[in-house]
């Protein structure tokens, strides 16, 4: 079953939650320029979500208990152990793993697709759509990389793919690296079909589910993608931890990740004087140093939390938000969604704009000093795809709080799991005032950003 | 002032408080297998120590307030930027960092040393002992390596390091990397003098702190060291980030650690179908991804709380302890402190044994289960310097429980500011009871370890 297929199976038929799961940060007030204080809105889901209420609690509850893995004979240190390889499975199991799979403990999802492109064989290509954030279109440094143009539709995205790799002259390995939902449009990629691409011409299929994991069940198997990248902070888990899972032939012939202890089973010096070193097989072998323990349980227990809370409703749940922003957002003049795949594309809680007149640095203040709404206003790491996007729109950038300077930014809204109702509402009445009646404070630039005169 | 001279001082003179700081884990009881339960001792500090309460409760604090950092337009992201860079600058002080130093916050220092090891100039050799940690030891993968042997004394590791760096026939740059403290023997090596030497002969020098900041005041400026690495999770602050401290200039000169967002300033396609990169300098140059703003201010955090506690006072009363542990030790039959400098060397509160006739797997694996103490066995991924302290009693492993088998491994007990005195006194107790009167339980081998037979 394709992503896009998976979305709508769910959106059509799991019973709708009537609450967000609780997360941190609810109650939190912030205070207006214009007076007073309001409850924030967090709508920057895709930069990094809250944690989790259930997530907090389970990493509190093992805090006391925390130990050296791996190695110490203590009782902690075996119970963090234990933990610590359960979460692995855990993380595993709610990524539909198969069974030969390894799972990577990294540091984020720029973490795990650096790692695996140290992990390529030597000349394998790479194919990447110039559409990716830069964290999946950068990595690729050593490899020949392919840059595709950006699609306009889902089946244009696996034309575009199968002409590359028909044209492909090359035999040794080849890489295709795609997102699964943008972090600017939101919008679905046909993971299935590319990997079928992808497999039909001899090469391997990474998914970047950095945008795509929190919002939609991710199975390897069922997509049947070789590997798959996230990051915990994006998932309710921001405790420094994301994942690389996948096929583990290239990673057991790749030189560690990095050199150190952990990765090493045994080093020994030399009659010449050299040091000697026979490295782990398996995930220690990209996991030197000590494992970060309480970001890859916190990263299970979100995994556990989305899964029992049904994962399905959740989407659902997320799609009628969804619908409502893109309604709300098309209901007012001179704001345009920006999509490579069409107003009606499926999309996860993330939405990219522009509104004629306003530069977008100008909007995003407003709507944090004002407002109390958190979104992000900027090119969103991934620069060739919001060029493409912005299109005639691209202008010189105008003075902040110049609406004539033209849009060289976007505004992006994101939500997930964690978002009441509230916080939509709010933020697409404060677009529309804003629109219709201007900013009723001013603004000015410091250090490249928007903020208010004071 | 030399890391020796300073810990000379700061024993002599300053206040020895009466109490630990508080760590989460205090009241934590773990099961014994005679039946019964205690109060957990975790004397494995030097894999990694429990959090500060301290640092909890500002974690905890900050929790709800979590935001992205760096481009966010909403309040909580504002906060969490300045949260974060504020952490990089209240460790920067910590640290004692020149105006000009740059510091990048890493998952550890197994990472920021790999870090360095990337961002080492062409053709730049490095002089590094055989006694580091791995994490020392092994970074150094595209640099011309030499292994200077094991000193007995800290005048002649500084005579080793001279003549190296005087039979040096090669000009270009050249890398010194020394631990400050042994993870195994807790020796202070002689760091000042080290860099002295190093800066003589036109190398620079790396210090590795994993197990020295914990235990140490330690300022990059005093002892004119280049670099500084160090960890979290030995920090009081175990949430996945570590730091590498020191000059900006190889770090701005070399391509970024990892390849992605906030490590890109500009992407833009070109005409041609590839991609031109516009690369951040600065600490952001090797900080792609989100960062770990949760790690980041726990270890701001810690170093506030060592601090204001006086790190002084809390050397002097760690250092009670270091005496304590070596006396009780050298008073029990059979029982051998592992040193390269002498059993008067000055140390941190990492001492490791042997036994004679104990298989040092059994002995930590009967300090846990019939004690509650949490030690560890092993090479502690310095197998070389192990290997060479052991000498004679580096016989084959017996059967895990056959004191017949020789000491193949050692046993390392450790601790610092969250170390209760009746830890050390139940594990000098503990010892003398197995040593005098056997383990009360049987043991077996499964999965290369050893643990209580049931």
């Amino acid at each position: 079953m394709s992503v896009s297929a998976a979305s709508a199976a769910a959106t059509s038929s799991a019973t709708v939650p009537a609450a967000p799961l609780p997360v941190l940060g609810r109650e939190v007030r912030v205070p207006l320029v214009t007076g007073g204080e309001v409850e924030y809105a967090a709508l920057d889901y895709a930069a990094s979500a809250p944690a989790l209420e259930r997530v907090w609690n389970d990493v509190a509850a093992y805090a006391p208990y925390y130990g050296s893995v791996h190695r110490g004979a203590g009782y902690l240190s075996q119970l963090s152990t234990e933990l610590f390889e359960t979460a692995r499975a855990d993380v595993a199991a709610f990524l539909g793993c198969r069974a030969d799979d390894e799972l990577v403990f990294t540091r984020s999802t720029t973490d795990s697709l650096n790692l695996l492109a140290a992990a390529l064989p030597e000349g394998c290509e790479v194919y990447v759509f110039e559409t990716e954030h830069h964290a999946s279109l950068l990595p690729w440094r050593t490899a020949a990389v392919t840059h595709l143009d950006a699609p306009r539709s889902p089946a244009e995205a696996v034309a575009t793919l199968e002409s590359a790799l028909e044209a492909r002259t090359g035999t040794g390995a080849a890489l295709v690296c795609v997102t699964g939902a943008s972090n600017v449009t939101g919008e679905l990629w046909p993971v299935a079909e590319l990997a079928r691409v992808a497999h039909a011409h001899g090469a391997r299929i990474v998914l970047d589910a950095a945008q795509l994991a929190p919002h939609h069940p991710v199975s390897l198997r069922e997509l049947d993608v070789d590997w798959v990248a996230f990051s915990g902070h994006k998932l309710y888990a921001p405790f420094g931890a994301g994942v690389l899972a996948g096929r583990a032939d290239w990673l057991e012939d790749a030189e560690p990740y990095l050199a150190g202890g952990g990765a090493s089973r045994a080093v020994s010096r030399r009659a010449d004087g050299g040091v000697d070193v026979e490295w782990h097989t398996g995930a220690a072998r990209h996991e030197a140093g000590s494992p970060n323990v309480i970001g890859a349980y916190a990263i299970a227990s979100a995994c556990k939390a989305l899964t029992e809370a049904g994962f399905d409703a959740l989407v659902a749940r997320e799609q009628q938000l969804v619908a409502r922003v893109r309604d709300g957002l098309a209901a007012i003049e001179g704001v345009r969604v920006l999509g490579l795949f069409g107003p009606e594309a499926e999309r996860v809680g993330v939405l990219s704009f522009v509104v004629s007149g306003w530069n977008s640095s100008h909007l995003a203040a407003a709507l944090s000093a004002e407002y109390g709404i958190g979104v992000r206003d900027g090119l969103f790491c991934a620069h060739p795809l919001v060029r493409t996007l912005l299109g005639a729109d691209a202008g010189a950038p105008g003075e902040c709080g110049a609406p004539e300077g033209g849009s060289l930014n976007a505004v992006r809204v994101s939500f997930g799991a964690g978002t009441p109702d509230e916080h939509v509402e709010r933020f697409l009445g404060a677009v529309r005032e804003l629109v219709e009646q201007g900013a009723r404070w001013t603004y000015r630039t410091e250090g490249g950003r928007c903020v208010p005169a004071v």
